[in-house]
């Protein structure tokens, strides 16, 4: 009879934890990193203080938009340029969309987390 | 009727990916890379070889090491002092379990992955 792992581990705080993002070809471009950012942007109208509420580069928040806006068909961030409020930005249904189904995955992904986790205990 | 998410992003390569550890208390102690090492130990019957193998510096490995004893029960790296053989080191049974167990993890994690994929297409 083999020795199950719970009893080769010793008791105490022990989980299975991990990441998950969603790839195209071999690149990242969504988690929950984009997903707070389109999150930010959709509250605050604004990349730039989407951005400082993460505290993230303002550059790191363009090449997360521009990777997410190179993967959808439609782009998930619009940027409107000058008008009367000066820009400011918006997401897209589309990217109401890929909120939502984050949250699912993620769900999904802690309740597979939470099963292993589980088998340890 | 909502936008399904393969039809929000473009036809492609796209994948959900993702890494998976194991912790306790917060520290990482087990996962791809300490799997592999022990498996070198046990091939090679050397923590300094099965490091080189895999381009890992004596320090890491040894500290990869002393977190996985740390976190069983007994030890899983037996490391003998001098000898004819000048030392050398070899793995226990229970670590032969924490390899086979890791391999059906990992492999309940890529079936998870796959199903996740397998939405977006």
């Amino acid at each position: 009879m083999k020795k199950k792992i719970k009893d080769i581990l010793k008791r105490g705080a022990i989980q299975v934890n991990g990441s998950l993002w969603i790839e195209g070809n071999g690149t990242h471009f969504f988690g929950p990193g984009p997903a707070e950012l389109l999150e930010g942007i959709e509250d605050t109208g604004s990349i730039n203080q989407a951005a400082r509420k993460m505290n993230m580069s303002y550059k790191k928040a363009w090449e997360i938009v521009n990777r997410l806006n190179d993967k959808t068909v439609n782009p998930v961030v619009i940027t409107a340029a000058g008008g009367k409020k000066g820009g400011g930005s918006t997401i897209s249904e589309d990217a109401k969309q890929m909120i939502a189904y984050h949250r699912l995955l993620r769900e999904r992904f802690r309740k597979f987390l939470e099963q292993e986790t589980l088998r340890l205990k």
